[in-house]
């Protein structure tokens, strides 16, 4: 894990054991939070046009920002209570998204892979 | 940036742009693909109790890891496409929750900030 | 309640009682259930422009029309376990909402009512 | 579709109408409003115990009576835009899961029905 990773989780764990928060912080717990936020985040683009949300980025970065980190923290902590190093996790990913994606066949396309592959 | 985060995002965009799929990565998309993967990585430890999520994490850390890393890698590229530091996000978050969750209030406790400053 | 929708919901909660399920839905579960469902439903609309979505709802009428149901029968059935009245709910919500968006103000407009009534 | 359900949708359909909101409900904006609305819900429920939303269901039904209602809105709007009918999919869906979920095997069971018949 990265040094600057580290720091951060450090301050997100202080953070949460000042407050005796591990015994709320159960997976599914964490989980549920993580879709939460993820939802805010998505509402500030509902109803909006793609031109519309390119005016609105650019007006409320900052709240925007603040929804991503909701999220950001909750998914840094919950990888670290599981044991998880989210950096080679992933990199993991990627390479299995290489092989489900190949360039030749996702190129351009927005399609699932199980359509991809038909 | 860190050198880390730098690093993996560069990979992120590299497997997007190899696949001219940036035209598909708006914001809202973006936020959407977030909360569609939260809620898959929800899916795992639903109907599950406590104990039973405890034996579950044990036995499936693999696909776990790999719902953590598809919430992630969106996370992170839609911080990056929108100029946001997503560590200098997550330190500026947190001294705001800290303001809104003194210790002395909120240890032990599971409420929302609206309901601690009743 | 309509005759109808009791019957649907007696059929759903037989079909839970037949299977001794009741013990796995509590509030939270079943919330949890709602948003994973809502979901699934958003992910068939995922990366598709307006144009594309107009022809796979065409093509795919039978798997969305699963996914609302998946949604609507954790729904009913969780305000039933409440002693909610689904139908009632609707139409105070909507009596409440009419109020919140005057026609005059919000005619053609996306704003939420908070950017509405600044 | 029954005539309580068809009355509520027609009061549904002529709130929007009245607005001039039915060009901003495409089935996807739909579905990410049936997203965000269900994670509002959740939300009610996060970071309580078993024993703690049994106290706040009591105490704060109106409120989630709401949540419900926004969710229930959408998610009839949508089936009557996608030419669905709602009852008749649940009656269909309800069916299916029968078979998946054989009360044989599935009874007092959390498990998927990918896990179930394995």
């Amino acid at each position: 894990m990265s040094d600057s990773i580290r720091k951060i989780l450090d301050r997100i764990k202080q953070f949460r054991d000042e407050r005796d928060w591990m015994q709320f912080h159960d997976p599914k717990s964490m989980a549920a939070s993580i879709t939460i936020e993820a939802a805010e985040l998505l509402e500030h683009f509902q109803w909006k046009s793609r031109e519309e949300v390119q005016e609105y980025v650019k007006t409320h970065k900052d709240h925007i920002a603040e929804e991503i980190a909701d999220v950001a923290m909750y998914l840094f902590e919950l990888a670290d209570n599981l044991g998880i190093d989210l950096l080679d996790a992933m990199e993991k990913k990627l390479a299995k998204n290489a092989a489900k994606y190949p360039v030749e066949k996702a190129k351009g396309s927005s399609k699932k892979y199980t359509e991809l592959h038909k």
